[in-house]
Parts: structure tokens; C-alpha cells; sequence
């Protein structure tokens, strides 16, 4: 078949665990089976300790978008006002989303690589947002590298008695999401980031205030009718045919998380995170993004230099497959993904390579960077209890 | 993980080839990469040579139900009027769809089981259905093992300059659908049926009217907006991250069907749907459908009995997965699926196991009806050139 296989450092798809393969290697399961039902089961309760609810979580068959869209046409009334954070392309989608559903927006913006404070937000809210019921944002925005205060935003919104929807697509099994917690209406993820699967599954849980609203409104939805959804999965059943193996292999990987432990996977995702940006300092390099996530790390092109020059040489001279900057930031900045399954070994060969690489494009003379990595690692492991 | 596998002779999912299973357990690969945009060329020109047409084949993620709403939001108008014709549970889906984005539906209704003649479908269209552009059918119907008469039907529509969108889900890859010589408006069809693969694609294409349609007016959409979709394809990309392994499994599961023959590929779900329904006539058992389907066989539970004993027998004690009766039909009747990646020697022990079942029920005490099926073969073997 030709395809070449090249390592992935790309914030999703992210590497596939050989077992979660193995499962998708499976013969057919039919869906409407016991066998299949107590799968579903399964993975709808491990998936709401990830997002760390009471509420079911749906596992619908799609893009992440799949479940943005659902969420927003469940929630929302026709011609109605939302508010949207905007500080990167997944914000910009929330809009995007919104207007081709004809609703007004109302929309708080910042650069591409700024973060949100809680107090922006609650003075926006307090401001034009006035009248605003239903707010979007992203957790980890995948474009920027930045990861917004979810539980400062949240604060703001609850005080407010806003329903806040949230798009933890790049953050959910890297940093905590406390959904109840939190408050949240409802939170929408993907299969191929760090739940470790190929893409085709979104993920979407929604609180009971959310459902209240959604059994009152909504815009126009067949496959997207999440009350449906919710039904067919007190009977641990989808309304259409779902993507079979990804469900199957999704309870593998949720083992693999659960094995690993929660609080060690949100820590061995800081110390790549934390790996990666000393790398990017000691390289004499800034990171694109004035509060990085632990997803991935955005890292900006020196003034006259293309970011781009950086993702081909990897590729071409190391085998290894990293993210460009999207849209107005094409060739500024480059992204190094390292959520879901990377072990620390992986990232300093990611760190090596780059050195390699910076040094062929002739943007450094210095190296150390896996130096400064392989430190990183030692310190976590003497702060280990 | 303790999930039996059972063979499936279900309408859908289908036995998976072990090459394209192969394909499925290979690493986690990108899809904004040059290697995937050549993958994406190569299945979108196989689907174009299997539906028969110069205009793109596009692939979505979702179920075939994404695709039949896809379908419908971008070429139907608000409030619009469309003509459905409905004689089963997918008839009623197209129904069920427009009605969940308030458009008027006027229906040709048959009972379960029955097929509509073109004869029918001029008239209707003369009379009732004189005002409405679009038309809305199944062309196998799954829930009854019915094949309604796409040539006829699709003269009547072009007679009459009516756009025709039909569901193929179960018949593309069966029965021959030449899409722009029937002059079809839309066609939709789903990657776990003839086309061997596990559920989570779906596929269509658009004529160019429809495509003239859709630029004009359309529903609110944003994941299902095709021309999004046309777009992207022009670069070899889909708009949003697609289910990577299964397009990769697609560029196999083609290249299987082209290497038999497509040709070939009818004769034997016609070889294979003749020696089913030899099966049952020896048997004393009656077809559902006064019109059968090469996809699948649907048989009628004589009275008084449940047709979900043969479910369950042939599973408990065959190990093998066939479908019951949907909805009013359920234990009226039973469904035999042997579309996709079937041998002749599967077939024969299906009729075998069916036959010892229908013995362990007290259906029948006759036998025989793998003999039939054998003739049924043998017969087919002495008529090829």
C-alpha cells in the first residue's frame, strides 16, 4: 500500500497503543449484541470518570466537530444570542458553528496565543453578555497552544447562572476536567488525541440544567439529537450504527489510563509538557502561546524565519511528524503534540531531533536541549514520593 | 476483553477480509499528510467507478444516516415540500429526517414487504406529488429484503425533471447503480455493508443539478455541509479530521472488488441470494419480499411463530449472528445478510445451520436445503463462459 509510517508529535491523531490495534485487528462485532451493550456500558462509565461526572457521556461517531455541533444545536434556541471566548481557530469554530445555525454572537476575542482571565470574562459577562445564556469556549486551544482557566471562567459563569460549554478536545486526559465540579453544561472531546485512538468518535456530556434546556429548544437535528442518544443509552445502545471497533478499542485505552492512574497520566503530560518548554528556552527559542497547555507546545519561528522549514525537516530527515502553525499563523510558529501515548524516551528523541533539526536549518549553534530534558525527567522522578 | 466472535451474516456490519483488517491494525497515520491526500484520491475514483459517475464521491464520517441527512440539508429549502417513498424502516428514516427540519413530506406508502412499480411512482408524481422537486427513496430496502426498481423509478423522476436521491446503503456494491446514466440527483452509501469494512463512513455524490440545488438554498448545516466538503476534496482533504483507518481499509477493500470483478461481484450476491432463496422454498418457508434483494433474504416466520427463535438458536447454537424482524415486523420475520466478503462455502453453511435450527425448533422435519443451494452453485458454475 505505500504508506509511510512516521512517528507522530502532532496534537491528533496522536500514536495508537500496539494493544488498542490489536483490538481493532478484531474480526466484526455486530452492535446489537449483548457483547457490544456491555462494552457500551463499560466505556460510558469510564468515560464519566475521565470527565468526572454523573451524567452519561454519548459516544457519537464523528469528528470532534460532530460533537460541537450537537451540543450547540441540543442547547440553543432559534435566532438566539451566545456568547463565545475567541483566541484561536477551535474558538473561531464555536462561531463558525453558531452563525451557519443563523444565532447572533456575541464575542469576547484576543490574540491567537492569549489566554483568558477569569476577570476579563466576568467583566464580559457582566457587560455585553448581559442577556447571554449559553457561553463556548475552548479548554486547550490546539492552535495556539494555550490552555484558558477553565475553573476561574467556570466560577465566573456559575456566579452568573450562564450555561458554559466547553470544548475539552485537546485537554481531556491531560489535565483535569471536573465536569460536575465545575459546573459545566457540557464538554464535548475526540477519540484521537489523548484517548489515544484513531479519529471517528466525539464524546459528549451534558449536565442536568443543559438537558432542561435541550428538552425545551433546540435547532434542527436528526443524527445530532442527543435526547436520542440519551435514550438509546439507557438501553446501552447508539441510535445508529456506531464505529464498532473504535468503541471496543476505546475500552482498552481507557485501561490503559485507568492502569496508569489519572493523576499520573495528568503528570507524565506536565513533565513532557515541561520537557519540551525548557527545551524551546535553552534553544534560545520562545513559546508562541502566555499559558501553555500540557497537550502540546507551540513554540514561534524567530522574525524571518518560516516554522514550516522546521515541521518538513523533521519529516524528511527524521521521520518524525509535527504541527505548523494554522491559518493567519502558517510559518510562525511550529507545534510539538505530545498528549496520549508518549513515554518520556519518545520525547527526548522528539527534543534530539529537533536540536538536529534547528541546527541543519541553521536557526542555532548551541545545542543541550536533551540535556536540559533528560534533567527535567530526573527531577520529577526525585520529586516522586 | 472476553468478546465472542461470532460469524455474521447480518445486513450489515459484515464479515471485515483479514487484508482489510491488516490495514486496521496499522500505526496511527495523519491525514494532512501527502500519503493519506493519495489514499483519498485513489478510494474517491474507485467509488466513482462503482457508482457509475464523473462526479466526486464524497466520504463523511458518521453512519449512512449522516449521509442521507447530509443529502437532504444541503439540497432541500425551509419549508419545502419533498416526495418520500417509503415501504420499510430506511423509507421511513428519509420521512423521519425531513420531518426533524419542518419540511412537508408527501409519502407513497406500501406495506413492509411490497415494492413500488414505476408504473406507481409516475402516477403519484403526476397526482399528488405534482408540485414537489424533490424525491427521496431506498433502493434495498434493509428491513424487508426488498430491491425497488431504481431504473424504472429513476425514468419516471427524469421524465418528469424530478431529483432523485437514493439510498444505496445496502445496494451499492450488490446491484449495479449507474448514477449518472439514471440520472440520479444523490446517492448514499455506508462503508460496513458490501463494501466490507466496519461501520463509520459514509458515502455520496451529487449531480450536478444537485449540486446547483444546493448552491441555491440548503438547510442549516456546518459538518454536513457538502460543498465544504466538494471543496476540500479538490485538495484530496475533507474538511474535518475523518476516521483515518477506515479510509485506508477502503483503498483495500476497493481494490478486492475490483480484482474479482464488479461483474463478478453482482453474480455472486446473485449466486448467493439465489441459493438462500432456494433454501427456503425447499424448506416450505416463504420470502418476506415480493421483490428480494441480493443483499439479504428476509423470511417470513410461518404464522404463529417467532422468528427470533432463529436468531436465537443459530446463535447459541451455531455461533452464527443473522438479524430478526424491525420494529411492527419484529418475530414476523428473519433476516439472512450475505452482502460483502461471502464465499459460496459460507453461504452452504449457513443453509446447513438454518436448516439443523429450523429442525431444533419443530419448524420443519424435511431437509435438503443444502443440496438446493449446491445445485444453486453448481448451476452457476456450468452457465459462466
Amino acid at each position: 500500500m505505500g504508506v509511510v509510517e512516521e512517528r507522530l508529535f502532532t496534537p491528533g491523531p496522536t500514536p495508537l497503543p500496539p494493544s488498542v490495534r490489536e483490538i481493532l485487528n478484531r474480526p466484526a462485532l455486530h452492535h446489537r449484541t449483548s457483547e457490544f451493550q456491555t462494552v457500551l456500558a463499560r466505556v460510558t462509565a469510564g468515560l464519566m470518570r475521565l470527565y468526572q461526572t454523573r451524567q452519561p457521556v454519548l459516544t457519537l461517531t464523528g469528528s470532534g466537530t460532530v460533537g460541537m455541533e450537537a451540543v450547540l444545536v441540543n442547547l440553543a434556541r432559534p435566532g438566539e444570542t451566545i456568547a463565545v471566548l475567541n483566541a484561536g481557530k477551535f474558538g473561531e469554530r464555536w462561531h463558525a458553528v453558531a452563525r451557519a445555525y443563523n444565532l447572533q454572537v456575541i464575542e469576547l476575542t484576543l490574540p491567537w496565543g492569549s489566554a483568558f482571565t477569569a476577570k476579563e470574562v466576568g467583566a464580559f459577562l457582566e457587560d455585553e453578555a448581559r442577556s447571554v445564556d449559553l457561553v463556548f469556549m475552548t479548554h486547550s486551544e490546539t492552535s495556539t497552544g494555550t490552555l484558558h482557566d477553565l475553573p476561574g471562567i467556570a466560577g465566573e459563569c456559575r456566579e452568573r447562572g450562564r450555561l458554559l460549554t466547553v470544548d475539552v478536545i485537546t485537554s481531556l486526559g491531560v489535565h483535569p476536567v471536573d465536569f460536575d465540579q465545575l459546573g459545566l453544561a457540557a464538554a464535548v472531546a475526540g477519540s484521537q488525541k489523548a484517548l489515544m485512538l484513531p479519529p471517528g468518535l466525539a464524546f459528549v456530556t451534558i449536565s442536568e440544567a443543559g438537558w432542561e434546556r435541550a428538552k425545551s429548544g433546540g435547532l434542527p437535528r436528526f443524527y445530532l439529537d442527543l435526547q436520542k442518544a440519551r435514550a438509546s443509552l439507557n438501553k446501552n445502545a447508539t441510535p445508529f450504527t456506531p464505529a464498532v471497533p473504535l468503541v471496543l478499542a476505546l475500552e482498552e485505552s481507557l485501561r490503559l489510563i485507568e492502569t496508569e492512574g489519572l493523576e499520573e497520566v495528568y503528570a507524565r503530560h506536565a513533565r513532557h509538557a515541561s520537557a519540551c518548554r525548557s527545551a524551546a528556552q535553552v534553544l534560545g527559542l520562545e513559546l508562541f502561546s502566555e499559558r501553555p497547555a500540557n497537550g502540546l507546545t507551540a513554540i514561534r519561528a524567530p522574525e524571518g524565519k518560516d516554522g514550516q522549514d522546521v515541521v518538513s525537516v523533521l519529516r524528511e530527515q527524521h521521520g518524525i511528524r509535527i504541527a505548523g502553525g494554522q491559518e493567519p499563523m502558517k510559518g510562525k510558529l511550529f507545534r510539538l503534540g505530545h498528549m496520549g501515548y508518549h513515554h518520556d524516551d519518545d520525547i527526548l528523541e522528539l527534543i534530539s531531533a529537533l536540536e538536529s533539526t534547528l541546527n541543519e536549518l541553521g536557526w542555532i549553534e548551541i545545542s543541550g536541549a536533551r540535556g536540559v530534558a533528560e534533567n527535567v525527567f530526573a527531577e520529577a522522578v526525585k520529586g516522586t514520593p
